[in-house]
C-alpha cells in the first residue's frame, strides 16, 4: 500500500501554488499518493495571530520578488493577482466535493482541479471567488458542474469545509503550504527537496 | 576577483547558525567569497513589526522541532538554549572588529570567530551575551582579547555596529540569515541549495 503526503494549502497562497506543481512529482517517484486538504488561512490566522506575508513591511517585498523568481526557477508562470489574497471558500468546498466524491472517477480529478483553480488564480488573473467561474473550471475537466453547483449551497459540504480546516489546525498547520509525511511536518515551498530527501532517506 | 556572499546573521538565530556552518562551503564550490554582518534582529524586527519565530503559537513548536531535524540533516550539533533570544552585541561588535581589522591575520579570523561564538551558544550553552565569554572565545583563537575588550568599550565599535545594523535594513534585510549575492537577496537557511544554483546558473 503507498503511503501518502497530506498536502495543506490556501487556494491565495502563492508558495502553496508553485508546492501544487512539484509535490505530485516527488509523490510519484517515491511511490506515495497527494491527499489534498484545501485550508483557509484566514482561519488558521487567527490561531497563530499572523497574517498575509506581504502585508509584512519590507519582508512583503522580498515575497513578491521570490513568488517570481522561485517560479521562474521552476518553469512556472507566476503574474502575481490584482486582488490579493483572497477567501476562496468555494474553491475549498469544491475541492472536498471531489476529493471525498462516491464516484471514483470524480475522486480521481481532485489534483487537476486544484492545478486549475490555482492556474486561474496565479497564471490567469481569473475571479476565483465566484463560484460561476468554479463551476466553469469543473466543467473544463468534464465533471458535473451542476451537481457541483447544487453541492455548493448546501450545508453538508459547508460543514465538511470547517471539520477539514479545524483538523488541519489541530494537527498544527499553520501556513501553506504544509506536508506531512506521518507525522512529520514540512512547512512551505522551500521545503519540498528536504521532502524528499525525508522519503527517500527514510528520515533522520 | 572573487565575488561575494554578503551573510547576514543574528547570533541567537536557529537558522543563521545552521546556515554559519554551511556558507563558507557553497562560497568554496563558486569561488565567492563570505563576508560576514551582523547585525541585531531586534532592531530589524522594530522596522518590520514582527517577533521571534519561537513566540508564534503553533509556527514556534513546529520551529524549534525544525531547528534540530535541521540540524540532524546536516550533522550540526543542535541544543536549544535555555535564555532564547538573546541580544549578543558584544559578539556583534567582537565580529565587527576583527572583520575591519587593520592586521590581515586578524581579519583572516572573522569566520572561525564566528563559528565559536555560535557553538559557544547552540551547542555548548554559553552565555554569550557576556564579554568574558566573547574574550575566553578571542584567546582560543589567539587573538588579543585585552585589546578587544577595550575596543568592546569603545564608542567607535558601538557607532560601526550601529552603521552596520541601519545599512542592512537600508538593503532590505528583514531576517536571518539573508543573504546577498550582487543585489540578489536569499531569505532562510532552507535557501541554500536555490541560493548555489543562482550562482552557478548565472541566476533565472
Amino acid at each position: 500500500m503507498s503511503q501518502q503526503i497530506d498536502f495543506y494549502f490556501d487556494f491565495s497562497s502563492p508558495y502553496g501554488y508553485l508546492a501544487s506543481e512539484r509535490i505530485e512529482g516527488i509523490a510519484s517517484r517515491q511511490g506515495h499518493l497527494v491527499i489534498w486538504h484545501p485550508i483557509l488561512l484566514g482561519a488558521v490566522f487567527r490561531v497563530t495571530g499572523q497574517g498575509p506575508l506581504t502585508e509584512i513591511p519590507v519582508k512583503g517585498g522580498y515575497a513578491i520578488r521570490d513568488f517570481q523568481r522561485s517560479a521562474r526557477e521552476h518553469d512556472l508562470i507566476y503574474s502575481h493577482p490584482e486582488v490579493f489574497p483572497v477567501g476562496a471558500v468555494s474553491a475549498c468546498r469544491a475541492t472536498l466535493w471531489l476529493r471525498d466524491h462516491q464516484d471514483p472517477s470524480v475522486q480521481a480529478k481532485t489534483g487537476q482541479f486544484v492545478h486549475a483553480v490555482y492556474r486561474a488564480y496565479f497564471a490567469q488573473g481569473q475571479d476565483i471567488t465566484q463560484a460561476s467561474v468554479i463551476a466553469e473550471l469543473a466543467d473544463s475537466l468534464q465533471l458535473d458542474s451542476q451537481a457541483l453547483l447544487t453541492a455548493l449551497a448546501n450545508q453538508v459540504l459547508k460543514d465538511a469545509l470547517r471539520r477539514e480546516v479545524d483538523q488541519a489546525i489541530d494537527r498544527g498547520v499553520f501556513g501553506s503550504p504544509m506536508m506531512f509525511i506521518g507525522d512529520e511536518p514540512f512547512w512551505g515551498h522551500d521545503r519540498l527537496e528536504q521532502l524528499e530527501r525525508w522519503i527517500s532517506s527514510g528520515g533522520w
